[in-house]
């Protein structure tokens, strides 16, 4: 499995790729043939140009990471917990989201699952 | 798909057990053919009798979970971050950890995963 400190600083870029405002930044964490479910229960973005595409897409809203609290690892996994914090039709809003990431032996990410929903949402009115 | 409420109280329910040091309560939450990895990557527990055994065990070290930030729930799906307390060996021990559980139709946790690994523990000596 890939060392954990490998994993945590994936972890790390990701959020850093955010604030950064680089969806191809996001994408180069993930092994080509990654499969991303965005939230989990939803048709997956697989592959390395629909994977770059919908963080194209998520980044337009001008989404910003912020960690809550440290990230876990396990074996070959990482899950994190987060706020996405937007500035959009006027207000500030907040979505609270869990991912997991599960690497490969390359130290790429090759399956995401974020966790969120409807009692996630703050400030959508 | 169950509903977020009823989802959310399951895991303020798993918490709760805990504190009241009842494995019985933690096994409520599961359906009989559920199965419980933790950490993910280990062999799992399946079905009612490895479940409670499996808790029994987990609380013969006066665990107490405290969680961390808000459940996430994600259609079948609940997952939330915690820090597990202990006292032992003469000292207070440490373990972050995040679990994403899936419920099935009836509203009972089907599948349990459990993310941490040696960076996530503190005190350990």
């Amino acid at each position: 499995m890939p060392d954990a400190s490998l994993m945590e600083a994936a972890v790390h870029e990701y959020v850093a790729a955010f604030a950064a405002g680089s969806p191809e930044r996001v994408a180069a964490i993930f092994a080509p043939d990654a499969a991303v479910e965005d939230p989990i229960g939803t048709p997956p973005h697989v592959g390395h140009d629909a994977i770059l595409a919908f963080y194209t897409a998520s980044m337009q809203t001008g989404a910003r990471l912020e960690l809550q609290g440290p990230v876990r690892i396990a074996g070959d996994y990482a899950a994190f917990a987060f706020s996405v914090h937007l500035h959009w039709d006027g207000s500030d809003k907040r979505v609270d989201v869990i991912d997991t990431f599960k690497f490969n032996e390359a130290g790429k990410v090759i399956e995401m699952n974020a966790y969120f929903g409807p009692t996630n949402f703050h400030g959508f009115g």
